[in-house]
């Protein structure tokens, strides 16, 4: 891992010196952790733009022990108020003259703190740098993702297995089994509160698991992931408890042809929108479009949702090594609905999935 | 729970008039919660100091019957760029012209982005007016409290009385069952990642549930708490697994003495500083002083920090109807540590306890 997080600083600091910065205080707590690895709830890096000797961590006396065994290689500072601690260490010294500061993180308050710790720097507004670093996943990311997708196939395996999603459960108990299984495997969390929808709730995109009890013939849709590392999985699967109605099978179809329409246009170089469009032109040809409510899938790492967005109103391309998730819905208020996801890595050639559960329409 | 809202609303309108505001922005999910009911995650609030029917409520095409739902008395826009949305409206109607801002939430990015979608709008600082009126609680949220606080108490009595802390189980195994008794009894998830440190991990003061193996003779600290209608409890018990060791019994009782201490001090008017003078100064008496690592409590609410803290840099004075913890600790490097913790709220007739757990030591 220090390794990882060597290339990482190593790379951020080539963008530094693009946009003439002596040096770059990281205040956001997910950035913070992709430069180091450290977990605590309050730190702070002061990257210097050439050298990884004047680049200084900073966290509370609580973390002093955790902070020395995650961030060996850097210079540890001890102070509760760890961003102005850097910023007057800044101060103290010419050659971070220059620094740029996260303007999309920092708030209005914490910037007139800022100017006041540090009289000598020039705070220089530098949005994004690391979040841009993000979008690529290295290897070290990508195992995480891989075992965090892992947690969430095999939790589902087990659940369906031991009989897990029968009538007469509660979305409730359902959600619940499903998370104690994740766990089981590894997580060390719901990477996010499960989604578990049965019969008309299905309907419902973001539906919240309830005392509604599950029924014969009903669709259930479970959204769910794992978080391993620090590094979320999502997945979505619809079932339905029984043998399918003939409605529920073609719209199964539906969803499963554009989900695979949409997996098919991941590819580097492919604008963002391009592939969105591939996906919602298959529900739209059916008539169903009205029905696809929300966005193709977004990107996902050290947040559950991240850049890039897969949407009609996306921006930018795709590149290798960005992981994204993949996931139509059709919606019928009243009846039910289908929304299928897996999460994938974008790749030369061609998409790596990361969620191996099975598309085809499971029956329980 | 409507007319609590109301009755916030209306507390704001005093502080906005008070700092000549024509209305509030407020952005902060949290504050936006206390002041309307809504729980999405993407919502603003434009709030107009004299006029309910000006204030005007925003959220996502997601939240669209959520949010009628749970914001009915309102208008309601709907916007995925809330917050911009709702100052292009300020900037529509010359009864908004001077409009506050919560600058310790917005970043400086986004109040760049504020200004161009509302020129003609005087965009003012108006930090911490929501935070201000969420120090004293009201009610319903003291009931919310008091809920959250029988869910984790009553997981705790559930935990002992089935064996769940016992020699040969790992800290993790002994976490998940607390956790899973506490969604039993009502919570919506845990508070926040429960700690249960066994033997010398109980002198780490936040230790994370490893593998490690609860062994007889140990100190089993759980530090652990309920969510429950988005408040969240706050209690630390020490335990002993089988009879406890002279050391193990006077540390205890020392914690004990300063927890009691430190209750008795939380009264109206009361200095933050003064509190937690207290009880360290019981620790300090019996030459512990080095070994009380942290401040002596926090405000509990919407969040499970928030202000006042209870500590040597706090600062203000207490009021009745704040809701706040009282939790020293003694922490004997490599051998062992005892925290007790409570949340009370601060009564003119004394504190009101609402964590009920025995304070005698428990033996397991």
């Amino acid at each position: 891992m220090p390794e990882a997080h060597v290339r990482r600083r190593d790379a951020l600091r080539s963008a530094l010196r693009d946009h003439d910065l002596d040096s770059l205080l990281i205040v956001d707590l997910l950035n913070l952790r992709y430069l180091t690895g450290f977990t605590g709830s309050n730190g702070a890096l002061l990257l210097h733009a050439e050298d990884e000797e004047r680049t200084v961590f900073c966290t509370d006396g609580r973390y002093l022990d955790q902070g020395a065994r995650q961030v060996p290689e850097l210079e540890q500072v001890i102070d509760r108020a760890s961003v102005l601690a850097l910023a007057g260490r800044a101060d103290k010294d010419a050659a971070y003259r220059r620094t740029g500061f996260e303007s999309q993180h920092v708030s209005v308050d914490s910037l007139d703190a800022l100017a006041e710790a540090a009289p000598s720097v020039e705070l220089v507004r530098a949005p994004n740098l690391v979040e841009r670093l993000r979008l690529v996943k290295d290897d070290t990311e990508i195992e995480a993702l891989r075992m965090a997708c892992a947690a969430a196939d095999r939790a589902l395996a087990d659940l369906i297995e031991h009989g897990g999603v029968a009538a007469g459960r509660t979305e409730r108990d359902v959600a619940r089994d499903l998370e104690n299984r994740m766990l089981d495997h590894g997580a060390t969390k719901p990477a996010f509160e499960s989604i578990v929808a049965a019969g008309a709730n299905s309907a419902v995109p973001h539906h919240h698991p309830t005392d509604a009890v599950l029924r014969h013939g009903d669709f259930v849709k479970l959204d769910f992931g794992a978080l391993v590392d620090g590094y979320h999985s999502d997945m979505t699967r619809t079932l339905v408890l029984g043998e399918p109605a003939d409605w529920q099978r073609e719209l199964y179809d539906l969803v499963a042809a554009a989900q695979a329409a949409g997996r098919a246009a991941l590819a580097p170089g492919a604008q963002v929108q391009a592939v969105d469009a591939a996906a919602r032109a298959v529900i739209e040809r059916a008539g169903h479009g009205d029905d696809f409510l929300h966005g193709l899938g977004h990107g996902v790492g050290l947040q559950i949702h991240e850049a890039p967005a897969l949407s009609k109103t996306g921006e930018g391309t795709l590149s290798a090594g960005m992981a994204v998730t993949v996931e139509p819905g059709v919606y019928l208020s009243g009846r039910g609905g289908v929304r299928i996801e897996d999460t994938l890595v974008v790749r030369d050639d061609g998409p790596e999935l990361l969620t191996l559960t099975t598309k085809q329409l499971m029956v329980v």
